[in-house]
């Protein structure tokens, strides 16, 4: 069974648990510079195009990141609660950096614990999106950039020059 | 030997090579979608921030898409030549389209024929970015995602609701 195994999964290989939690957290330092970047009062109102201030963006990035992992983990998906974190919807630049700050340690704690097996596995994420693990994290993962790509042109029209993309330490 | 990379390997994969070409064509579907929905004029010309037209943020993706995957296929990196294509740089949504279909299809070809343990292989890519090749691929992903996201927020000041990001048939 080993062997089979090798044979069907191992040589195709992409990316391993490990190689996806750096990936992702290199993308969270640099999300983390973009919030940086912005002025205080922008963060929490500027908008282009009708579009989020970049500060609700961000929030949307944090309340999909533990319960995520905390579900891929353990099956139970729940949605974002703010008492989770001790503290209610950040109206700081400096609260929200530390919101962030404390997601991006409770990923770590929790990443490594993901059974092995479980990527790959059907489930039914916050009772609504049914698919594999893979596909529920790099959704996180991709919104991520998604919206952070829209960060970029708030940033270019307030003439702030955003981080090269390719910085992710 | 094999038992031995079972255990280390497989248990924490996340994705096999079919997956991620999934992923990506899956992007690639809705990158399309974004270029559809712009105006014929807008594509070519409109700008936010003084930030490129979409049409040429699908062109970087396209110079990167067809090279990217040949160079982690052969190990030859070259850039885009547009003679490649048998056509100058698009001048219409529908050649731009057109071109774009062509890389669907070439990337389809070339994708299954990448040696199985080359993902984890570092190398010189383009003659300037040493990194292994899983992380040249996902470069060109999330590159395509963080100027699709952009491409977004063109299409909301243009007043034209862009589609779904959960979209990817």
């Amino acid at each position: 069974m080993e062997t089979k195994s090798t044979q069907e999964v191992a040589p195709s290989v992409v990316l391993t648990s490990n190689l996806v939690l750096e990936h992702w957290q290199g993308h969270r330092r640099l999300t983390r510079r973009v919030i940086e970047l912005f002025p205080e009062e922008e963060l929490f109102t500027y908008s282009v195009g009708g579009m989020r201030p970049f500060a609700q963006l961000a929030m949307e990035m944090i309340a999909m990141a533990v319960p995520g992992v905390s579900g891929a983990l353990t099956g139970t998906w729940q949605y974002f609660d703010e008492s989770d974190f001790g503290k209610a919807d950040p109206k700081t630049k400096e609260e929200l950096l530390q919101l962030w700050d404390k997601t991006t340690g409770i990923i770590d704690e929790l990443w490594p614990q993901i059974p092995e097996a479980r990527f790959q596995e059907v489930d039914l994420a916050f009772g609504q999106y049914e698919m594999p693990i893979h596909a529920v994290i790099y959704y996180f993962i991709d919104n991520e950039i998604h919206h952070r790509g829209q960060g970029y042109v708030y940033l270019r029209t307030l003439g702030i020059e955003p981080p090269g993309f390719w910085l992710r330490d």
